[in-house]
């Protein structure tokens, strides 16, 4: 959800446009362009300069696969954020395997994704989500000069997923990260208080930290003795991460017709005011 | 220089043997059939199943290139080192940039650098080297599941060089990382002090470290106060690198005639007992 796509969207209800207005959201934003429409979302590249033509498209609503849950694992970061267009600026200038990438083996994945996610896949959607991750980054690192967006926290989640996984043969979480540090987690809903455990254990709260776990309720027990021995990775010190949001996909920007759904009072003054994080 | 190499190294000049002996050294590592040779050396893959071609060449010897000095620095290192071996035979078997990277970028790329070399062109070996090391790093995260082996403070001393070398235009320092955490260093004699000034204002050593500069001497200005303040690069913690070795290229192993120069007394016994170190 990004600032074009709220004004572009906002904007085409009030003056009642009709259509496809994720092309006019492109302009503002990559982003924004795949935010207007809910559920899995495909973005196509285009091919027309002006960039008309790169638009989103929905592959599934969100209602298709109601069980499948996001852990966002927002990780403390020391380091200065590169800009993510800028950064992808320099690796279509410099990085001889990006073109490789886009010629010949992204378009074989997104059909192999876009399958997955149509027959609610899991193990497969999330090994090529990992796979796809791993080379996005892959990609940063082969511009020049090179890109970092992955912390050691983010690999330090990566390796704890690839355990999870590997534990009972099961590939039961996946991990993708964009451009930044911070990871986000696609899992079952089945599957949630058992990984949030496992998570807890190996990147406990800071000891005055309020609202660890933000979004949608969940029950976690403390991790079973025999699995956490058995997990050989050793916790880190409370508050390596700041903190976690448990949610699920949503259908995209809706107009609200309830009144006590309004963010803003009937004057326009916010509701609410929260405390800014700096993530 | 490794344990194969010696002791390939040795037996040959105990019972004679002539001709090329890297082959035999390969048996044992590859780091081993390379290090057979003194200066730049070329290390073929061959394509004898036997591994019996896959041999070190020289390019040049060391004394082709006097100037060059080469800076180690030694990075303090949580997580678990991957064997190299392990880690490379993963990304043969998963990686699809890897087969890419083999067949259409490192032929050139090879060929590029034993110019660079052998014309002493410091700008040329220094990039190549710089995004080579980002390529194979690159090759390690494409790999399912990802090896990695650099870490947040090799990304900072990447960073560190990236900013020397822009703040004067020239390249005037390269990096290079293998399967772990530290950080080689190429540079030129004539700016070993100016680049160490920097990276002891950067990576200042732990105060009760006695020996933070290991090697060939050399004199350390503290960095000007203008140069410190443009370097856009706050200093870290004290001792978040361990030491620092300042060497040069070697001419591989000799027989050494001189008996003050043996490591070992006529008896067998080592004349020097060093503490030692982790890594």
């Amino acid at each position: 959800m990004t600032t074009p796509m709220f004004t572009v969207y906002t904007l085409a209800k009030l003056y009642g446009v009709k259509g496809d207005i994720s092309s006019i959201a492109r302009q503002g934003s990559g982003s924004a362009c795949r935010s207007v429409l809910g559920g899995f979302v495909r973005w196509h590249k285009g091919c027309d300069p002006t960039g008309l033509d790169s638009v989103a498209q929905q592959i599934v609503p969100a209602s298709h696969w109601p069980q499948l849950r996001i852990l966002i694992l927002v990780v403390n970061d020391r380091q200065k954020k590169i800009s993510s267009t800028l950064g992808m600026q320099q690796s279509v200038k410099t990085s001889e395997l990006l073109k490789y990438r886009v010629s010949h083996i992204l378009p074989h994945r997104v059909d192999s994704i876009i399958k997955a996610i149509k027959e609610r896949n899991f193990e497969m959607f999330a090994e090529l989500t990992m796979k796809d991750s791993n080379q996005f980054h892959a990609m940063c690192l082969d511009t020049y000069p090179p890109a970092l967006y992955m912390n050691d926290m983010s690999h330090s989640i990566v390796h704890l997923v690839h355990l999870l996984n590997s534990e009972k043969g099961r590939t039961k979480v996946a991990y993708t990260f964009d451009a930044g540090s911070n990871a986000c987690l696609y899992l079952l809903e089945s599957d949630v208080s058992a990984v949030l455990s496992a998570i807890n254990h190996v990147f406990p709260p800071a000891n005055d930290s309020v609202e660890y776990l933000r979004g949608l309720p969940v029950n976690i027990d403390p991790l079973d003795k025999k699995v956490a021995e058995s997990l050989a990775m050793k916790p880190y010190e409370p508050g390596s991460l700041k903190f976690i949001i448990h949610t699920q996909l949503g259908e995209g920007p809706q107009v609200v017709q309830d009144l006590d759904q309004h963010l803003l009072t009937p004057a326009g003054d916010p509701k609410f005011l929260t405390p800014r994080h700096d993530n």
